[in-house]
């Protein structure tokens, strides 16, 4: 019998939960928990009556004796963290406590003070292997599939890979001019940040949207495509054997650059508050009110995703290119969870992740990132759970 | 000696008051009057102590009754109404009332309700005329300078002109990203109003910007041009015996038009309340807060103004092309008056106006555009009050 902590009641929480009332022969109980209970609540209330028992909890993901405290309670064989990105360390030291095996899907982007980094998980292996525990990081999409998508290259069809460029494409149209479904603030930083990768040996920044490819994807179509810094570029380029050079592009489309930009350029996006009529207001604040609820995106967001690796490299002395793809659709997720394919495709790895060590596929202990397992269970499971993938040995995505 | 009365404390009346009293034989006494005494007394202020005597007074100009008081109290020959359009009427009653005459600069936009259109003023006429009084409309430069520029082509260069082309041109820099001098609900429905001009006896309208222009104008360089509807086309269209087409051209940057359209995007410039924190806030007035306040644009607009006429038409069987503008410094204006260009370019036509019909150069009983009166004096008097003009008998102004 397996028991799974769940800590984390988002969007992606809800995903994760979905799928694993739909294996209840692998999670048997699971218990929802985070700060707002009532939120663990819903998401119970619409997933009860199928075979796996759903339990749920308030916790402080903040505060490790917390945490400690429901694990000794709780009693699971894993935690499925789905909380905010600067509560990993707490909720690992709080498995290391109660001998507890661990799984997150990091975050698409460092909060603020980005304490949140590879290395400093990376410095909690030791620990994990002295207790003999497992710890899988970054196990959503990207990072996540997108570094199974690259063992799974390594594995089948290369000796060496030279270049991987993993490309990240959201064509889902929401349908207002201007929307976003993250934290405004983030959304900002994506696109004023520097970009960076990594190529033989190095680190090269580029100044922010500097590089610019239009993709042609499978059923997508052309897209603008950005070079980003990503997190999964951290642990490939250390993961990869023989990789020269590994790079992260993600679709911005010019409609959407140009509003982030006007709302910067008047000092909508600014968190300083400004005097109005005696109050102090934030106008970054203010314009999310304006702004449509992200929440009412979700029904409303037609069309797909399209995430995946173009690999380039060596087989048999020949130079050999392949491209491994998904392609999920908003409103299918929707229909399916209650969530579109942003937090789906987030979820459903994270799921899987947590099948394959209950399983004892992917159960080693130490602190590992998913491209240091056996891809072939989890390109597997990818199939079965709701994100088909694809391949091609002569992508011509670019002109 | 002559004594006026100024209703109004804007930007505009500054320069008027400022002008007048640069030329104190004509203006020896002065009353400046608006809803906010102090407002007037901030200009009477920095002025005091030369030629003019200036004198404030408190006046509600929507009620008639109020600026008869006034009238009858101060005693001046002339009513220089530079306050909002929507008062033009009460201005004018009690001008009718009282035995004054009357000039104004009409204004830019009709305001939301229309009320403010030449037909309703034309009906003025014979009462004005009964009377002995001379009302003078749209005494600024667009309405106003623009007016005088054709008249004068049309007595000097040309038998018949069949084509005129008003251009509009502000190559003023703030310095800011995104900011409006103006109300941005005017400024929105400038963009977003349908286009309109006069062509073979009828009115043609066009979508918002549908036609675009660049003009090479000197002093300004190439600058994208859109064809508005503006009042004087009205008066023009009526008083140019012969006209076959008249239309009005004003810049708008792409960064401009950009702005507003996305911050009209997102609802930011809606007058419609949200929510927010239990407050009922408008998004527009937010966003005023937000944008840079009008009143510090004035000392860091550097730059010119362009505005003129291209006339086509017929003299002696030939063809013949004229164009006629003048050119006007932000800072130069900001040193002279404190006030910047497009403050300046009304402020001193509408005095000019006041001298000649003090003068009697500009005197005969009714209601007038400025075309119905002889140009010659008034182009004297740009020449000599700080908007002189120049003409182009080959203008090549698009390629």
């Amino acid at each position: 019998m397996s028991r799974v902590l769940i800590i984390g009641a988002g969007g992606v929480s809800n995903v994760v939960i979905n799928k694993c009332c739909m294996n209840p022969e692998i999670f048997e109980e699971i218990c929802i928990a985070s700060r707002t209970k009532s939120k663990c609540d819903a998401i119970k209330e619409k997933l009860d009556g199928g075979k796996t028992v759903i339990t749920t909890a308030a916790v402080d993901a903040d505060n490790t004796q917390e945490v400690i405290d429901l694990i000794n309670d709780y009693k699971p064989e894993l935690v499925i963290n789905v909380a905010l990105p600067y509560q990993d360390l707490t909720i690992m030291d709080a498995c290391l406590a109660t001998g507890v095996h661990y799984l997150d899907t990091a975050n698409y982007e460092p909060p603020e003070t980005p304490k949140f980094e590879y290395k400093w998980q990376w410095a909690y292996k030791e620990k994990f292997e002295k207790a003999g525990l497992t710890a899988i990081l970054g196990c959503g999409f990207d990072p996540g599939v997108t570094g199974v998508f690259s063992a799974y290259a390594l594995k089948h069809y290369f000796e060496e890979i030279h270049y991987i460029d993993i490309v990240d494409a959201n064509a889902g149209d929401h349908g207002y001019p201007f929307a976003t479904n993250f934290n405004p603030e983030i959304n900002i930083r994506e696109i004023t940040a520097k970009g960076r990768y990594w190529e033989e040996g190095n680190w090269v920044e580029t100044e922010p949207l500097e590089i610019k490819r239009v993709y042609d994807l499978p059923e997508i179509g052309p897209k603008d495509t950005y070079l980003l810094y990503h997190e999964e570029l951290e642990s490939l380029a250390h993961n990869i054997t023989g990789i020269k050079r590994i790079r992260f592009f993600m679709t911005f489309s010019q409609n959407y650059i140009n509003h982030l930009t006007v709302l910067q350029n008047v000092g909508m996006t600014s968190i300083e508050p400004i005097e109005y009529e005696g109050m102090k207001i934030q106008p970054l604040q203010f314009l999310k009110a304006v702004l449509p609820d992200p929440s009412t995106l979700g029904p409303r967001t037609k069309g797909k995703t399209n995430i995946g690796c173009i690999c380039t490299g060596i087989k048999d002395g020949k130079e050999v290119k392949y491209y491994v793809y998904n392609i999920c659709d908003h409103q299918e997720c929707y229909k399916e969870v209650g969530s579109q394919a942003i937090s789906y495709t987030t979820g459903v790895p994270a799921m899987i992740g947590a099948k394959l060590l209950l399983e004892g596929k992917w159960k080693k202990p130490g602190v590992y990132n998913v491209e240091e397992f056996n891809p072939d269970p989890f390109m597997d499971e990818l199939n079965k759970q709701g994100l088909p993938w694809h391949e091609d040995f002569n992508p011509t995505l670019i002109d």
